[in-house]
């Protein structure tokens, strides 16, 4: 078994960095915080003896050494980055349950037949940058280097620059190494686990993804002196469009989710009628033609919406995923990790993207979830216990030992 | 008459200080380019025998002596400050006319009795602090001087302490000034008199105005794994209570408008369902108690909207003015002069606030207006030509003689 306090106290002193506002982090991607989480997980792995790579992606793979030279590595990874007001376990968990696993192998003088690489990959959080899982997807082949570079955030400012600035653009070609098997430990970010109360969410499919970048053109004009019939109102347009989104995702019931996290109004002043409204609008599900249909009524209504109030109205998709079905094989060692180690379990779908899901495109791959309290993600005030994160650190150790020897 | 050149030359070299981004401006109060503009217009006032006073709101009265000692000063005012995307002409124009009317006296030798004051009012789009014509309220005793010092813009940076940053706090106690009449010639903002093609509209009314900011609290949650039963959706409560604003300003057609400029969402990240979303409602009327059932609607209609989603609904007034009626006897000077002057005219009522709307409380006071094009403000591309500008200060001119010799 892992050592549960040794793997809280690194993931408390992680969470040292990029301080949020409420308890939690704000460390986003290429940030100076994110550099300074890189500094802290690097020196931890060479204490514990682990070599470094990084791509030109700026992801790190942090190597331990196999008993074959030839063997493949078996990969074990997640992301430090966090949302703007995010929480101290997403994407972290996973990578310092990575280095437990290491720290613990050292601690039992076990060396495994497969090197074991501990990742963490760059912008998984797709907050600063879209589209999420921008590292992972450079590395599976579905998105170019460039296309990845010249992604910018809020300010203009583009990720390769950012890259640059914090100084972790890698040698390494992005995408190169091949993978004996990939493993990532995860929170649920959901309510099912806490909910049936078992320790091990056994993860079987993720959901696919659309992201829909919207960008309304209304005609800036005062609000007070123009007369109703005059306006070409964008602020409205989105308005019915957030109602369309949700009356469309609780049409498909169950198995799809639709939502609004990002609305930006431009002047933004409180007697102008917005001349731009740009948002984007987040739909999911597991089931590929739900996706696409939910997709397709989204943008047809939303046409239709603009339309009729003489709104321009564009639409860019702006990150996408296709539903994914993780490894068989190592689902089922997974699952029988956790059956061995006597911990509870269910099998479950994972409601978020993860690094794991573009990785399953070129490796056999899976996810091990644990629960989080209220299902609460992506808020400062997410939480776990210390138990419920050690457990899933044992479930880890375990199935990549195995998977490490075969 | 007064000269249309210098006037016009006047209004394109104030749009040099703080251009925008689309041919307009962006001379938001207190900002370093608002410095700029008042020092312009102090120098031109210099020059044309002007006496400078400024109160501790940093509105800047310049004064042409009268022949008469005992006499109170007409006051021609208007505002410097413009919107972040704002025209060359709103407020500007008003301001600049004054100007030009003190200038045209000085080319015609003549000195009336009352002395003539022109004032550019602090911080009258409310664009970068609520509520909109703050100076000119605090003169009229509508707002303390506290309150005004302490709003704050989207930085948190402080009114009073911006206005001492930029050097404007003045020594006078505002609202000391006593006025025989108040003018303020400002472009209409609207589209009535361009499609009526009358040259100069006599405003006998202004608009009343509600400013309500809603703060709706929604939990901060994955878009992902946040199965849509648990959401706490505020982004979808503010698209509701948009369209609950547009349906209430449609019932109450003709004469009144409802809408929304300013919408904020936090954190604002795509994956992120907003944990506090912040937008102001814009509703007007020139009917009292139209404006306080709209109002009242809205009110209750978001705090259902929001309870059905169990979201979290506070609602704060943060500019609110009455419907005004101008003095009658300076509306029909404003008349007599249009027609005396040969110029097309007739009655409307103002749609957008303005100085004048709060000075009507303290002092006899009226405005003059002429059309601009598409009846477009608040929009860099705002227009009006140097003929329409003419006509209007032709009629100030007129009216002003005539108030300042009685
Ligand atoms: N796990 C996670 O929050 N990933 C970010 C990408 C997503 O929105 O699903
Ligand atoms: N004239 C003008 O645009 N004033 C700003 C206050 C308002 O919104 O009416």
């Amino acid at each position: 078994r892992i050592d549960p306090d040794r793997l809280w106290s690194s993931l408390m002193e992680m969470a040292q960095i990029g301080p949020g506002v409420a308890g939690g982090n704000n460390r986003q991607t290429l940030s100076d915080a994110d550099n300074e989480g890189r500094h802290l997980f690097r020196r931890w792995c060479a204490d514990a003896g682990l070599e470094i790579g990084v791509d030109r992606m700026g992801t790190m793979f942090m190597t331990r050494a196999g008993a074959d030279p030839d063997a493949l590595p078996v990969y074990i990874g997640s992301h430090l980055d966090t949302q703007p007001t995010g929480g101290k376990f997403d994407g972290v968990l996973g990578v310092l349950a990575g280095l437990e696993v290491v720290r613990s192998l050292n601690d039992l003088g076990i060396r495994t037949k497969h090197p074991i690489v501990v990742a963490n990959w760059t912008n998984e959080e797709g907050a600063r940058f879209a589209p999420a899982m921008l590292a992972s997807g450079v590395f599976a082949g579905e998105l170019s280097l460039d296309y990845a570079y010249a992604r910018t955030d809020q300010e203009g400012l583009r990720f390769g620059d950012e890259l640059q600035r914090i100084g972790w653009v890698g040698e390494e070609e992005v995408g190169a190494r091949r993978m004996h098997a990939y493993f990532e430990y995860h929170i649920e970010q959901g309510p099912i686990l806490e909910a049936e109360n078992r320790q091990i969410g056994v993860v079987t499919h993720g959901q696919g993804l659309w992201w829909l970048e919207f960008t309304l053109i209304g005609k800036e004009a005062h609000t007070g002196s123009t007369p109703m019939a005059m306006r070409v109102n964008a602020g409205l347009a989105m308005g019915r469009i957030l109602e369309l989104v949700q009356a469309v995702a609780m049409e498909n019931q169950p198995g799809a989710v639709g939502g609004v996290g990002q609305v930006t109004f431009s002047p933004n002043s409180r007697n102008v009628l917005p001349g731009t409204v740009v948002f984007t609008v987040d739909i999911r599900s597991p089931d590929q033609a739900k996706l696409d249909a939910m997709r397709a009524r989204i943008e047809a209504g939303a046409h239709e919406i603009a339309k009729e109030l003489g709104v321009g109205c564009a639409v860019e998709a702006v990150g996408h995923f296709d539903p994914v079905s993780f490894a068989p094989e190592l689902v089922e060692r997974v699952r029988a990790s956790a059956d061995k180690l006597g911990y509870s379990h269910m099998d479950i779908v994972s409601g978020a993207g993860h690094d794991a899901c573009w990785i399953a495109k070129v490796a056999p791959a899976t996810m091990i979830m644990c629960p989080c309290v209220d299902g609460l993600s992506h808020n400062e005030a997410e939480d776990i216990s210390k138990e419920w994160a050690a457990a899933g650190a044992d479930v880890l150790l375990h199935a990549v030992i195995e998977t490490a020897e075969i």
